[in-house]
Formats: C-alpha cells, sequence, structure tokens
C-alpha cells in the first residue's frame, strides 16, 4: 500500500542482495512509522512473540523469511539439519494459535529438503520466503476483488448511499504483506468510488483497530469512526451496520473461525440483527485437519499485563498506564471460536463460498475428504 | 462497605448540621480514593456530569442531596419556586438517560412543595435527600437477600465448589448509597461462605469494571479476575461461566433493560450458552411509562474522547494517553438495550420476577395498567 506516496509492503529484504529483513515495528502505531532490521532467527522469534509483527498473513511470510535466516544460521554450524530443525521449532513455538507459522515453516523445511548442496538449500529458502509473501500478497489481491462484489451488491441495494461496514482487531495489509483479508474488498471498492464508512472496534486489549485499522484506513483517506468493542451490538440494533467482515487465524474444514477475542460476541449480535457476517482469509488460513473449533483450536493465553496496563501517546511520549488495581488479578485470552452457524460466508482467493465443509472443498476440491 | 475498617457510604451530609456534602470523587479510583465536598447545585451537577459519582442509584440520591441544595440557593433568592425549578432543570439535563435522575427530582418537588414556609420546604428537602438515600441502601440490602438464593442454588448445584459470576460496568455499591445492585448478591454470598468468583469487564470506554467493580471486590476480599469486554464470550462457551448479572439504568414495564454499552453482547452470548442472565436494580429504576426500549429510550452520546484517551497511573502519576490517530474519528455511546426476550430474571427489592410485564406487575401490582 501507499503511505505519502511511497509503496510499501510489511516485510521485504533491505535490498536484493542483503541477508537483512525489513518490517514495519507495528508496536510503536499509530504514533510512529518504525521500520525494524531483523537479521538472525532470535531475532525474528521476538518479532513475532512480542508482536512487533502479528496478523495471520504476516506471521506466515515471517515465518519464511526466518527460515530463510535459520537456513543462512545452519550453513555456518556444524550439522544443517540439526540446527535447520532446532530454529523451525523455535518459530513454531513462537505464537500458538496461528496456523500460517506452521504452514509456512513445514513449506519450507520440505522445500529446502530438496536442495542437493548447502548452498542450493540457502538458495531455495530465500526463493521460498519471497514466494510465500508474493503468494500472500496476491491472495489478498484477489480477495479484494472477490469480496467487492458483496459491497457493490450494498450499495445498489442502498441506492449509491453509503455502506457501512464494521471490522474488529486488524485484517488490514498491516496483517498480511499487501491489501489485507477483511480490508481487501474495502479498498477495492473505494477504488471503484463506491461510498463507504468502516466502523472500527478498537480491539482490547492491544488495540489493533485502534492503533492499526484506524492508522491504515486514515492513510489510504477511508471514512472511519474508532468505537469501543461493546458498541457494536447498539449500531446492528440501530440499522447503523450493513456488513461485518473480519479476518481469521484458524478456520477448521467445517467453518469453524479462530479470530481475535471477541470475534464471536459481534457475530452473535449480528445473527440478531440479520446483518451478513463475512470472514476473509487467504487458503492458508484452513486447517484442513481439523473439524471441530471448539474443542481442537488451542486458545493462547497471554500476560496478564495486557489486560491491566496500556501504552498510548503522551506528551509526545509513549507512556504505559496501570488501568485496574495493581492487586487484581486479569486474564487475557488471545482469541474466541465462532462457529459456523453464526457466519455468512468466507471470502477467499478462489472465491466467495459458505461457512459448510460441503461449500467449501466446492472451491477447495483437493480437500476433499476421501470416504 | 468497609473500607479499611470505617464504614463509608458513597454520599453523606459532611456532619449532621452541615450543608456540605461528601461524595467519594470515583474519578480516582482504583488508584486513589478521595472524597469531594460539594456546597452549591453547580458543583453537583458538574459531579453528576463529569461522573465524579456514577451509577443508577447514587445518580437519584445525588439528586436528591442536589435538590436540598437547590432548596438552600432558592431560599436566599427573590423567588424560591422559580429558582428551584431552575436548579431543578439544571440536574436533570446533567445526564440523558438514567431515569433515577428525574424520579429523585420530581420526587423533591412535590415533597419540597407541601412545605408551608421556606423554612419548612428546607427542612423538607433535607428529609426527603436522606430519605432516598436509605430507601436506596435499603433496596440494595434486599436485592442482596433475594439474590443470593440464586447463588446458593448453583452453588449447591455445583456440590460447593467455586460459582463463576460475569458482570458488566460496576452496579457495586459505588453505583448505589450502599451495597449495590448485581454486587448485592454476591456480597451477601460471600458473607455466608458461598464459594465464588467474579469476571469482571473492564467496561470501555470509561472502565468501571477495572476501575471501580475490581477495586470494590478487592477491598472486601473477593476472588475475581479482570476480563476485556471481548472475552465473555470465550469464558461462556468453555463453562466458566455460571452466572451473569449486571445492572441496569433504566427498565421498561416490558422488561427491555437499558444499561451500560456492550450489556446487549453479553446477553446474547448468556442466551447461545444457556447461562442464567439476570438484572439487579431497585425498582426507581423502571420507567413506567416506556414499553419498547428499542424505540423510546434516548441513548446518551458522550465526548469522543473519552473512546480515543485513557487515564492510568504512570510513575504514582494519573497519565492520560492517545490510543487513536489523533485525526481518526469516533463514537461514543453510553448504553445499549437488551430486549427482555435475553432476560432469565429481575432481582429486586421486592424479589425476584421474570422479564414480562405480567410478571413485573405481579411484584409491582400498583403500577398494573389500567384497561
Amino acid at each position: 500500500m501507499l503511505i505519502q506516496g511511497k509503496k510499501y509492503r510489511t516485510i521485504w529484504f533491505k535490498n536484493n542482495q542483503s541477508d537483512i529483513i525489513c518490517i514495519i515495528d507495528q508496536r510503536f502505531l499509530p504514533h510512529r512509522f518504525i521500520i525494524e532490521e531483523l537479521s538472525s532467527v532470535g531475532e525474528m522469534v521476538t518479532a513475532i512473540k512480542d508482536m512487533h509483527l502479528r496478523g495471520a498473513g504476516l506471521i506466515g511470510a515471517a515465518a519464511g523469511y526466518g527460515m530463510y535466516l535459520a537456513a543462512l544460521e545452519a550453513s555456518k554450524g556444524n550439522s544443517f539439519v540439526e540446527i535447520l530443525n532446532k530454529s523451525a521449532a523455535g518459530l513454531k513455538d513462537s505464537r500458538p494459535t496461528a496456523v500460517n507459522l506452521a504452514w509456512a515453516i513445514e513449506r519450507q523445511l520440505k522445500a529446502i529438503s530438496k536442495g542437493l548442496s548447502v548452498a542450493e538449500k540457502k538458495s531455495i529458502a530465500r526463493e521460498t520466503a519471497i514466494t510465500i509473501a508474493d503468494e500472500d500478497a496476491g491472495y489478498c489481491k484477489k480477495i479484494g476483488e472477490y469480496g467487492v462484489q458483496i459491497l457493490l451488491e450494498l450499495s445498489k441495494k442502498k441506492h449509491g448511499s453509503t455502506v457501512n461496514i464494521l471490522t474488529h482487531c486488524n485484517a488490514g495489509w498491516l496483517a498480511f504483506v499487501d491489501y489485507g483479508s477483511a480490508t481487501a474488498p474495502i479498498y477495492e471498492a473505494f477504488k471503484q468510488g463506491i461510498k463507504l464508512h468502516v466502523w472500527v472496534d478498537e480491539t482490547r486489549p492491544r488495540n489493533q483497530g485502534s492503533s492499526l485499522t484506524a492508522w491504515e484506513l486514515l492513510t489510504q483517506g477511508i471514512p472511519h469512526t474508532v468505537i469501543t468493542d461493546n458498541t457494536g451490538g447498539h449500531l446492528m440494533q440501530h440499522g447503523l451496520v450493513d456488513l461485518v467482515i473480519t479476518g481469521a487465524d484458524r478456520v477448521t474444514r467445517t467453518g469453524d473461525v479462530a479470530n481475535k477475542i471477541g470475534t464471536y460476541l459481534k457475530a452473535l449480535a449480528a445473527r440478531d440483527n440479520k446483518i451478513p457476517f463475512y470472514v476473509a482469509f487467504p487458503s492458508s488460513t484452513f486447517d484442513w485437519q481439523i473439524s471441530d473449533g471448539m474443542k481442537e483450536i488451542l486458545i493462547e493465553e497471554r500476560d496478564t499485563d495486557e489486560v491491566k496496563y496500556i501504552t498510548g501517546l503522551c506528551d509526545k511520549e509513549l507512556k504505559t498506564v496501570l488501568l485496574t488495581p495493581s492487586e487484581s488479578n486479569a486474564a487475557n485470552y488471545g482469541f474466541d471460536v465462532t462457529p459456523a452457524r453464526l457466519i455468512t460466508g468466507f471470502i477467499t482467493e478462489r472465491g466467495i463460498c459458505k461457512a459448510t465443509e460441503k461449500s467449501i472443498v466446492k472451491l477447495f476440491p483437493e480437500r476433499k475428504r476421501i470416504e
């Protein structure tokens, strides 16, 4: 996407020849735009774990680049495979819920194993990292092209008056390599001149909505309003939401969706008010091995200080303030599971389908279960 | 309630003879315990409007005391009734949603009008203010005594293992004169030795949960955990909530409930997971004039800076930090309406009833509509 006229992705090699990987350090948004340079697997693990970068697609791409750094480090050691596998395990452990992480690592391990020499393995790892990132950007672009149809129809139904979209968390281009998933149809619709407005859930505790999604929309000039996570139901009751689009961190083959904590509550409100609820994601987010999201998806519990403290701008400096009594306990579940029954449809790089196994495998026939 | 061994209410005369009204300035909780002294109607309006105090019952009591200050001021002017009515109008405008505000003012106006002299009017106003506060405390005590039955039954059903209660916002004693509404059964159950634990919704944007409810429970030694407003659905899906109890700001005669924004989302989640959802309030919260909460209850829109900024403790000082891009718009709806169909029951000072007009007027037969 363009930032002040300059084209950016969320992850890239510093220059074509270098082994330095650049990322936008999202911890400082929306207040500061800082680029971080990473040159070791350890730094990449920290960047993923401590959320310098986050979001399903970008975590996958980062794992791809991380595996290139792992191949580099392995090439300098005694046992290439042993070091590579250790790095892969370290990367895999950095975030437990995101399926793209494991997916990208497995893909790299398989690709690298085909190299006949260490030099070739390194070269394959580099190419694969770039391919994973390019594919992610390409898939998100496709999600935009399919998803815009839903917005076009709503716009027509409303005789061209503003279409109000609610989104939760950040499934924007900052969560992917480019375009985003939930935001891709929005960016495409805006480009096509459809009148729209986005309700941005602030998305506690880490406020990815108010800090990242709002920043993204602001830089692209898209009308938006930040709301607390408590507000969506009221807006839906009063006809102020035409459509909900969220991203996903993991989707079962039966259509259950693990996404940022609070997504389930918005899906309940959308159903109660007969508002379409779509989930947009590239197919790498599917976990084809599982069928019951509630039972089979491990929900990450994060540091409770993320609930008790919050960081923001005060006198031009980032300050962290305590919100609760210091002695009170807190709990911090990162995600929840929205059952398929509450979801109107999925927007993927292959098109739109219902949140049912039947409809999903119609788009992805290679994933059909063998009876 | 006791704070470090000393008994407090949330509003009181500085001493029996004085015209100074003391309140706990809730803006500084949980970090500082500050008592504010109010000695004019203007100061009381500011205290209500800027939420030095808040909560349905306490707003009603504050309006009662405010009307005593109004009577004092009127007694010093040319036209008692004119000044009193002007003050009444000012107090009434200080918060638009809370029905207790208008109710307490009307009650004072009616009572004061019966005084034959200015001195008698002043004396009636003082007595009425104290009576309103005493009644509020007494009603909340009753709510505790009725509501504890629900907790006792749950405790029995769980063979004495911990009963998990989720609450939203602060319907604790800080929202009333004493005991609270949603918290009254909890305090009573704790006193009776029932094992319990409270999930405290932080309740953005003003964080009454993480700052007030958590502080209340902490000072009483009740086990509790602060969670983001996004978390309740996930907890309910996983059997970690046995009961939801909230307060109410306004209840229609048909059982629709206006309460802090986000209550509706928790009610939806409770229904989806077959968890009882109770609303606890004294009957002064009923608005007997209205039947359709969605259409007839005006929802207060507050300053959007409450969404964009938040205040907390940093280096032993209260600091306010910016959470969003400074140029992004925000919206701040204070309440939402939970339709009666989502509510298991009401806990009032006269007992427990269903959220239906039939069941409500069985407890309050004097409110039956005349056919």
